[in-house]
């Protein structure tokens, strides 16, 4: 089922709430292709025996699940990560529908990751905040009762479509960077910034720290670029004698 | 919620055996913005107390349900009528998938029926013979395990896909900073990195300018994003003392 070009994304459950939640997700991600799926601290631990029963079939996806402690680490490898929320927030990102985030994840060669909330409160905002892109499924403003399983259906539905209709690279471009090297990269400024008494006052250094990260998330800077920065980051904070 | 041109269709569900099906296919359906549910002689009578607590709100589509003895009945206003299967049959009908029906519903002004079998058998062959076209979802052949609620979600988001309303919002982002602005950051960013002894040997110094401008123009980063990268820049040239 995989594409020629792109690897066939991630979907990564955060906090999910209800193990049956979870067997439902893969369900849904098999029907339609999709067999990778990561957890993000599950709120009864990991395996969790409801998950099985929900399933219905799709048990190596459960058994092949990936667990891990934070989206961050979750996300490290990846060049593309979308975080699903059914509501615009006050966040400054590209918005994405299925159908378009699909033609997104098959054209790009990196692993992208699409990002799923808890069952009730859905991302906070320092996980939206790691993500280039935001994924909105469009329903009904006057009801929007989408649940877990059936958001990562829409989702992933949208990308079988994709399928079979193989595009060609954009271009020769190096794939973004993996999540990891950006977030060493915004490390490193921070760092700098820290030292340099940027972050003032105290009680606006969370919102200054979202911006500054969605500022640098924006490009999709490849692995050189990355590298080329941090060489800049370098200098600046360790002039050189000539 | 209504196209200007088309009614919005009906969804039929035939011989429904689960009370809570029906509710979820409720919730599926305005989720989506379909209101309109017809049910042919549902297993356990209608009303169904068990309909209720799955729709999530949707009660309002259970209250207004109409009820009919037989397909044909429940069908015999309508001008097109879909039968969803999810194999192939060995029936000469146009074969649609949920994309291609939605905007065939969208386009022809007549009342179109949408309509779905039970949950394990799916439509009798005589029940697929009154549609005049085929609908079926492409899902994993090797899996295949699409239930009623979530075949009626696909249609429905299809369905809404192509509502103008259906559209995510678009963030209202900014557009790139003008060229000057930006130029205006590269030079500082310049002057700091050559006091830093950044620019060494001299005879890479024109490609490795080149290199900081691509990878500086490529984000697009607009006004406010400029101004927060001069303040960070400004910041790491003058340490404030705290």
């Amino acid at each position: 089922m995989h594409s020629a070009v792109a690897p066939q994304p991630v979907i990564v459950l955060v906090r999910p709430q209800l193990g049956q939640n979870i067997g439902k997700a893969a369900r849904a991600m098999l029907n339609f292709g999709l067999t990778r799926m990561r957890l993000v601290a599950p709120r009864d631990g990991w395996p969790n025996p409801d998950a099985g029963p929900s399933a219905a079939g799709a048990d190596a996806i459960l058994a092949e699940a990936e667990l891990f402690d934070t989206l961050a680490d979750a996300v490290a490898d990846c060049t593309h990560v979308f975080a699903t929320t059914v509501r615009k927030r006050g966040v400054t990102k590209p918005v994405m529908a299925p159908d378009e985030a699909a033609q997104v994840v098959h054209a790009e060669a990196g692993l992208s990751a699409l990002v799923f909330g808890p069952e009730r409160s859905g991302l906070e905002t320092d996980e939206v905040a790691l993500a280039r892109t935001i994924l909105t499924v469009p329903i009904n403003p006057e009801f929007g009762s989408l649940n877990l399983a059936q958001a990562v259906m829409v989702v992933a539905y949208e990308w079988s479509k994709q399928q079979g209709l193989a595009q060609p690279p954009r271009t020769e471009l190096l794939p973004p960077a993996p999540q990891g090297e950006l977030d060493g990269m915004i490390a490193q400024l921070e760092t700098m910034l820290d030292e340099a008494g940027y972050f003032y006052p105290p009680s606006r250094v969370p919102a200054t720290r979202r911006t500054l990260r969605t500022l640098l998330s924006k490009p999709g800077w490849n692995h050189l670029e990355v590298r080329t920065l941090r060489g800049v980051l370098s200098a600046l904070a360790n002039p050189r004698q000539r």
